[in-house]
């Protein structure tokens, strides 16, 4: 009985956080100009009313009421993680004081707004106060949080939970190791041509063609759409309702398409998680008041980049489906082949911008700012040597130099909206999805057969059983034991880089 | 502070009904077939947030509060009717017991999927025993409203306040009185050709004409957008945010015309409520749990119907217009004029549905469905009699035999929804679109001469002012003393109906 209460309340909380997400994706999407202020209104009282319900006494007496009907069940049985996980939410909002929530929103607004101004002006200055006050905000908040080595590591645990900034000192160093002889091994050489990339490409020629992939690699229409926006992203509301995203330019080709390649990995994902499990925890992130049935940011984002990258971007993808891209653009790819393409949209160029970075220099522009974050957090740098800082590393690592601080400390949306501590999301999702990778591709035969052929479906199957079905029951890490035997581990993404680089640039890589 | 705290409630509520439009909106435009199970439960969710927001203690002591502190003042002030509005809300919704309410919202989803069923095979008997639950739970609803004439009073409060049996029996008696003489007279003679609606007409096209024509008469694209649907429909999500919607079909175009006609007109109300309106009880139908700047539904339709018919369907829109519709097809309106044009679309044709109908016949159908519910609730029709009784109505009245219940019966989606006294707000909608354009023209020369010259601002100016600027402040009758001098009355619309009718069709009509 209390078991069923709890579960009404859960799912009503989903409801109204998928609610919100909904209200989200049209804004991003639909909405005409007219609605930006009534819908941060809308947005607001949604939230307001998820915590309330979370909280509420009812909340907390039918959760720790159940928790006493689960606590005999086995350790990892779905119930008990879903109400577990429900308890430690409750817990982790009742310590966050509600005048730092709402300071904290109130912040968001005024920050974000700062920011698109001095992001507009190419002038730091601008959003310099507004940086500094989110930068002590993020340091309450990890204080609220708690912690027991870094602050850091409080506010990483809201997007990548159990990792820590030794854990990830780790990783960063035997990645800065692999990564960058690799750097240096392809820049050396004759770069591969691109320029056709930037040719004529009608719009809705590019949204058919990239829907088509999308669907091709496993994404189901049935439960989604593709559609235009500015800064591409995947929403699910609930399972049976996934939407993905991407960007078109009619003079540049690749975003569009890896772009919703890369959606479509998050997007099958949600779409591939148990059913059982819609409207519950276990689809939920009640930490993070976000209707998501994937486990962490970075997991997530190993099934977005395990297709945009190890799917969309092998040589063989392009071998099956290169003569589809050519009828689709005859006038712009006609002197083009399929062997030139792959190369074209695999070329390493060390850049200034995080979100157009290639497979080589990506991790380099996350390291960065996971180090600038961590400083920032502990103290250790002010904000108003920040740009200094940024500049010195991108000249360190890259051997470029920021020309001003749009294209380099102000590149980024996150801080403005009071996100630190999720950076690290990507260059995990990169290593884990090389780790599934190597194991899919060594345990299950049919997978390589697969993508040989332009079958793609042993590769989603496996994937679903180890990673997409589970939701949020088992932790990234959890997952990862039980799919590859081994916790996260950076060699089989370096193994990966480095055999890939070779293959794209007809070089010997040690 | 009182009233702050009211007005922050408020507020609240409003954006709860508004995320809701948003989820409605969502669904009938945008969301994938797989989506509908988790949306029903999302809007199920938010609806009890909505009511549980308004019963709550905390809301009626502010209202109660609030009230003490607005009693002062002038009784038409806006914050004094808002006060008074919400405390009516309150009684009203505090009457309705939860299981009630329970019971509808479970009977809605079964019943309408019956409809679905029953009208895809034409068999009545499908639905039948659904809408006997459907009449007793109206019935029930009713007596829970209160009455004091008759128990379809309590229902058509919800969507017309203020309109009872008895002056709908008036109302009713005139229209039939003053229409049916013009539907003989223009039935009679020869029918002017309408055939070259029936050609080709690109759907892209007819979305950008439709379009354009929209923001011709008034409507705010900044603050709006069009999209394709089923069953179009205006919504809106405050003024900021108005959404209009239309159908298209690729072998006849009027559906689409018109259409986005029709709602521009509704969308040009919502965008006109004055903006100190927003996120208050005069832009919310606190009854009807809808985030709503109109007064009433027939109020609604008013403007609708006035855009649709008397600007968009009279001879001197398309003089001004059809070279544009001609350029924008000029394959299928090579051989058509703007005189052809205008007839045809103007042509009276007795038929089964509804909304196929012309103007001279639409309201015959809305008096049939009416007396129909009338009886159905006061016990005095059985369902099972039901078939009988409708076709030997449009026998009668259109002198046409109904071929099956798909054709009849069955045709409208709202009794599956427990929607039971809301037709006839699409006639007091006509009859009030000619009591307003009457007047209009009368008292502003500026009016007429700009529906001459194609400038439809003067037009939108006089009905910002004494309609669309006060929202949900006065009721419809107070707004049409205010602005005509007097209550609803049938006489300038039948004068209308019998002057068009006469100038179409070329001929006298006494």
């Amino acid at each position: 009985m209390s078991l069923a209460t709890f579960s009404d309340r859960m799912a009503s909380f989903n409801d109204i956080l998928n609610a919100i997400s909904i209200l989200q994706w049209d804004s991003r999407t639909m909405m005409p100009p007219g609605g930006v202020e009534s819908r941060s209104k809308q947005i607001a009282t949604l939230t307001v009313a998820a915590r309330e319900m979370l909280l509420a006494d009812e909340t907390r007496r039918a959760t720790e009421a159940a928790r006493r009907e689960v606590e005999a069940m086995d350790p990892t049985a779905p119930q008990r993680r879903a109400v577990e996980q429900a308890a430690e939410a409750i817990a982790f909002h009742s310590r966050i004081p509600a005048a730092l929530q709402k300071r904290r929103a109130e912040l968001k607004t005024v920050a974000n707004a700062a920011w698109i101004k001095a992001r507009a002006t190419k002038d730091f200055a601008l959003f310099r106060p507004y940086l500094e006050q989110v930068v002590e905000v993020a340091r309450t908040y990890a204080d609220a949080i708690g912690y027991s080595g870094h602050p850091y590591d409080a506010l990483m645990s809201i997007y990548e939970p159990g990792e820590t900034v030794e854990s990830l000192g780790r990783l960063f160093g035997a990645l800065r190791a692999g990564l960058l002889p690799i750097l240096k091994a392809v820049t050396a050489v004759e770069q591969p041509r691109d320029d056709f990339l930037r040719r004529d490409f009608s719009v809705d020629r590019q949204h058919a063609f990239a829907l088509k992939m999308a669907a091709l690699i496993g994404y189901d229409l049935e439960r989604g759409r593709l559609d235009n926006t500015v800064h591409p992203f995947e929403i699910s509301f609930t399972r049976n309702d996934v939407r993905i995203t991407t960007r078109f330019y009619r003079n540049y080709l690749p975003p569009s398409l890896f772009g919703a390649l890369h959606e479509a990995g998050h997007g099958i994902y949600e779409q591939g998680v148990d059913p059982a499990y819609t409207r519950t925890p276990l689809a939920t992130d009640m930490v993070g008041y976000y209707a998501v049935g994937g486990v962490s940011f970075g997991a997530h984002e190993s099934q977005s980049r395990l297709y945009e990258n190890h799917v969309g971007r092998s040589r063989q993808f392009w071998r099956l489906h290169f003569a589809e891209l050519q009828k689709t653009f005859p006038e712009a790819l006609s002197d083009v082949d399929a062997e030139a393409f792959y190369r074209a949209v695999n070329r390493a160029r060390p850049g200034f911008i995080r979100v157009e970075a290639d497979e080589l220099t990506y991790d380099v522009h996350i390291m960065l700012r996971v180090e600038i974050e961590k400083a920032l957090v502990d103290g250790s740098l002010k904000v108003k040597d920040l740009p200094e800082a940024w500049n010195a590393t991108i000249k360190q690592e890259l051997g470029l130099d920021v020309p001003d601080d749009a294209q380099g400390v102000l590149q980024d949306i996150h801080w403005s909206t009071c996100q630190i501590g999720t950076f690290c999301n990507y260059t995990i999702g990169n290593v884990m999805a090389a780790q599934l990778m190597e194991t899919a591709r060594q345990t299950t035969p049919a997978i390589a057969a697969g993508l040989e052929t332009g079958d793609y479906k042993p590769l989603q199957a496996w994937l679903g059983e180890h990673i997409h079905q589970h939701g949020r029951r088992f932790s990234r890490d959890e997952l990862l034991v039980k799919a590859t035997g081994r916790a996260l581990e950076p060699g089989p993404y370096i193994d990966y880089l480095r055999a890939k680089s070779a293959d794209v640039y007809g070089i010997s890589i040690p």
